[in-house]
């Protein structure tokens, strides 16, 4: 990319190049395994604007759809600073990037907001700077971008907004993510009750010890869940989707939970449980109209209880981050 | 099958019919899998010779290459005693059989030997009775095997014993065994230190209580491993195969159990570890030639330490018990 640099900073009053990209909200965990597993669905999710200009440095010039809650403050937001983590990386700090961020999902949802966010900034600036890196090799950017807005840099919701699909991230020490199947004509039904629940506290919830008897029945759904995938088994999948050791505490955070819980069942869900820490839940089901009526009903029920919420049909998103 | 009852009680000198089987030894737990994964090799195995006669009843006449180990008792031994169960569920108890077990492995290895034999019997009895039930409906008899031969009826061992390959238990109950593939090529070097590490002792030495993020990074190698199967990625399962949490206790009743592994991994192994509950010890390799210069350099080393050791080089059995 050097040949290019004397372009780029050359005086113009013009943007050298623009782009506007989409990336997805994610479901990480699903339900079984905890902060290995994730997948990407195609809505909600969030898009950013980014300019190439001649002035140095990243700006973030606008942000839409937060109200309010997300810092301007290009160190501070996830997009910008990873997208800063990037061009250091590749040794091309002296580059001029303006960034628009327009959410268009809610935060703290547990949808992977943050990551949506970030893997959109991540996927434009590797788009204009011309593809330098893979997307597997954009993850450990997007993890640096979730420990800005978590505290702490996991994979299992930027894995699989960057790369799309089904992903285990096995290891962290080093980073080895996997690509997972996505079975024919599967779809997530995700329904966020608006209630309060920061991830942070969502985990501190969380016992640091366990049964190693329960482990052993959690690791046997996890590897059940997988070959499921493998196996285009979605009665497997959901047989497995079950969770034994962080679902009971953080249910409780989920108004009516086992209610909704029972609605997704009857309403031909494979599988139900808790998106990444809450307090949004979602089905997996076979076909898109399962997914409508699971939706429709648990919004039915929450609406009854006085719990504004907002639902979503998606296929299994398989490609990741997209231009628009 | 009640037509031929007529038959079978009808007073005749000479046997109804008699098979010979084998069926193979098991490797549990496959590193991370502890207590759902399982995978069954082709050497060494065990032998049963079984005899339908007219008079009713269950008989183990003879047991060989046990050096009295095991009861000749019908209702202690795992193996009649489980074809008694088998007739039992098929309503049939009014047949005679006559039994024969030639042990062809090492007892108390960590190879499934008890599931070797049960297995045997199991699989000759239901060719006998005119396949009345299917490889994975037989596992349940087995597990009853398991738990008269070890006091708790686990399927690690029985289940790949039964239906060859690599199996995952997901569930117990209800019991769901998952049939998982073979990487192209795969081998295991297999090496059984003469010491003694009864099964029984080796589970009491695991801890109750795990570290959550101890079963994470468990779960996170298991859904590799089964990834790596699928995705005939030996590399993939070699670097998956890292136990947390049981093998640091139970390596410690192994002979220089780092030094077997370096030698593992210095001659090709990708992956090391403990067999069921040791003390023997397998690598998994891309071919055999690797799995044969494993186990010399591993014998080799165990011989100046003074200790006997047998060695067994396999493809994984991908059909389970065979007639002979």
């Amino acid at each position: 990319m050097s040949n290019n640099t004397n372009t780029l900073v050359e005086p113009k009053k013009v943007a050298l190049k623009e782009i506007k990209v989409f990336a997805p909200a994610t479901v990480a965990n699903v339900v079984c395994g905890f902060d290995v597993l994730g997948f990407a669905v195609n809505a909600p999710g969030d898009e950013v604007v980014m300019r190439l200009v001649e002035e140095p440095g990243v700006r973030l010039l606008k942000i839409t759809g937060d109200d309010g809650k997300l810092p301007l403050n290009s160190d501070k937001n996830t997009v910008s600073a990873s997208v800063k983590h990037y061009l250091s990386h590749i040794k091309r700090e002296e580059v001029g990037v303006e960034i628009e961020l327009h959410k268009k999902m809610p935060i703290g949802s547990g949808l992977g907001s943050s990551s949506a966010s970030t893997v959109a900034g991540l996927y434009a600036i590797n788009q204009l700077m011309g593809n330098l890196l893979t997307a597997k090799e954009l993850v450990p950017f997007a993890m640096k971008g979730e420990e800005i807005a978590c505290g702490y840099g996991h994979a299992d919701n930027v894995a699989p907004a960057i790369m799309g699909g089904f992903v285990l991230v096995r290891s962290y020490e080093p980073l080895d993510v996997i690509s997972l199947p996505v079975p024919d004509g599967m779809f997530a039904a995700i329904v966020y009750p608006e209630v309060d629940v920061p991830t942070k506290d969502a985990r501190q919830m969380i016992r640091a010890k366990v049964a190693l008897k329960d482990a052993v029945t959690q690791w046997g759904n996890v590897a059940g869940l997988v070959s499921g995938l493998f196996l285009n088994d979605m009665d497997l999948v959901g047989r497995s989707m079950k969770d034994v050791l962080v679902e009971p505490t953080r249910s409780i955070l989920i108004p009516d939970f086992e209610v909704l819980r029972k609605l997704a069942m009857e309403n031909g869900a494979v599988g139900f449980g808790i998106s990444g820490s809450g307090p949004s839940v979602f089905a997996l089901t076979k076909d898109e109209e399962s997914a409508k009526k699971i939706t429709k009903a648990q919004q039915m029920h929450l609406h009854q209880i006085n719990i504004n919420s907002q639902a979503y049909v998606s296929e299994v998103n398989t490609e990741g981050p997209r231009t628009l």
